[in-house]
């Protein structure tokens, strides 16, 4: 058995693990902390170390899930919020060399929906849209089996889109754009700003205010709150309502802390995606929970190990008999 | 030669030419109105006519383009608004068996997309967004030599997106929808509105008030219709940069008496382009005028029916030698 390697780099941690089949790895993942402020070379040294303790020697192979855009055709991080340098990063190289093996790099919330499409709520899906949204909202688009990239290697951002022509500002600065309405930051800044207004909630004066507290005063009634959450799902379903005119698909899986808010969400997603979406399509597609929560990520990063170096590791095996 | 025909369905008539190469036809083309009115029995007897005239014989093989969602890997017309009687149609058997030969059957803005692709503004594109906008917003994705078709079979119905929370409603009933305020139809009606309420413009009065009269009067100078074109050119750049995030394309084109208009458009939308797009798939992605004009969707067709039937026409052919 080849000794496939995937890593989920994060922002504070970093996790690896050996493959034993397609979508499954070793009971023993190792974990440690990323190094993110001792810059890019110290971050990639981690995780060659973690690759190697992981596969007990050096791998056949390593998949490694990046948070932010970057190209896994030439193998380049273009940049990572919470990874400071990771800009015009040969991330794919560099790994290669410390590891000693070949290396594909490839978005984080990418290997999260691969990992759902192969192992989760979108099997057996032929056009698969996975959605995760947390802080932002990041996503992935899987037809016959293969992660959408688009020219430039950065497609699937499923959260920058157009939600209304004058509304807040996203992470990235983008007026008007869902993650500004829709992801946890969005939310909270959108209670924050009523509550700035002087609006009447039990979240007056609650620090610090977040998507969960938020949720939490939705269920119990609070007004504001229920509305700024309706307004996240109306939003987030109009959406979802373009993404199946555009693509077509026949799943859709909500993912990520805010996501799976599935009591608050579902319903009014629903009511939205019928607003914007054609029949036909409509009826084909099925929206559900994502089922993999925060094991996605290493998940996908197995998976797409063994995709990208299950055979080339076989045949060598085969060979070297 | 095999007789390859590709036949351009529209509401009012019909066209069909046979094959000379991949993307190009015989001089003579065959034209019919359409008989609409007699149902769609009558409708593909004149298609399969105009075919056989058009091949000098019973065709090898016909592509057709039909205006309205259909799916083109069960050969079924869901609907075509100005076809009566085209609803959950078999459109692909009835026309093999009027016309004696196999048949493929595409949305027409679908062929006229991979029109584009083949011979026109998006040659050598890898990943091609076509946007048709005229009465309504239509339009075409081809990734990697493929049509974007999804699981029902209508995908690329880029025109169909949020634009607005509280926007009007566009011809297929989508609240705040992007063809509400960005087709012929919707940019007329945004103008009507705008007469509607007393504003000052020289557009009082004049009957019929169409998109291409709007466009005139804008370039005249006049403030509310070069506010209506400017909104629709927003909301355009706006959608074109949610295409760019999701599929990350490397070329846009744009098409359809409304697209056409270069010198009011193209500024604006690249501006907008901008308040949505992530920069390296946008630096990524040019934006220009289609080429091929009302040829498109003959061409397409035409282009269809050879990678369609093409191989096999020609094995056949090989095959009886």
């Amino acid at each position: 058995m080849p000794r496939l390697v995937g890593i989920d780099l994060g922002g504070t941690s970093i996790r690896a693990a050996v493959a034993t089949g397609p979508t499954t790895y070793a009971d023993r993942v190792v974990r440690c902390l990323t190094p993110a402020a001792d810059g890019p070379a110290a971050v990639i040294s981690a995780c060659a170390a973690a690759a190697r303790d992981a596969a007990g020697g050096t791998p056949d192979g390593i998949a490694i899930g990046i948070p932010g855009p970057l190209d896994p055709v030439r193998g380049v991080v273009f940049a990572a919020p919470h990874l400071p340098g990771f800009e015009s990063l040969p991330a794919r190289e560099m790994l290669s060399e410390a590891a000693g093996c070949p290396v594909a790099i490839h978005n984080d919330s990418n290997l999260a929906g691969y990992a759902e499409w192969a192992a989760g709520m979108g099997r057996g899906s032929r056009t698969f849209v996975f959605v995760i949204i947390g802080t932002g909202i990041g996503g992935a688009v899987i037809i016959d089996g293969t992660l959408l990239v688009g020219a430039a290697g950065t497609a699937a951002e499923v959260g920058h889109v157009p939600s209304s022509s004058d509304g807040p500002v996203c992470g990235q600065g983008h007026p008007g754009c869902l993650e500004g309405v829709a992801s946890g930051t969005g939310i909270a800044r959108c209670a924050a700003a009523a509550l700035g207004r002087g609006e009447r909630s039990r979240l007056q004066g609650v620090a610090p205010l977040t998507a969960s507290v938020i949720a939490e005063a939705a269920r119990g009634g609070d007004p504001l709150a229920q509305r700024v959450y309706a307004d996240a799902a109306r939003a987030l379903g109009r959406s979802f309502g373009a993404l199946i005119n555009i693509l077509g698909p026949d799943a859709i899986a909500l993912g990520g802390g805010v996501g799976s808010q599935a009591d608050l969400l579902e319903a009014p997603i629903r009511a939205a995606m019928a607003e914007i979406a054609f029949e036909t399509p409509l009826r084909n597609c099925r929206l559900g929970q994502a089922k993999l929560g925060s094991d996605a990520g290493l998940v996908g990063a197995v998976a797409w190990a063994v995709r990208s170096f299950g055979h080339q590791a076989s045949r060598e095996a085969a060979e070297a008999v």
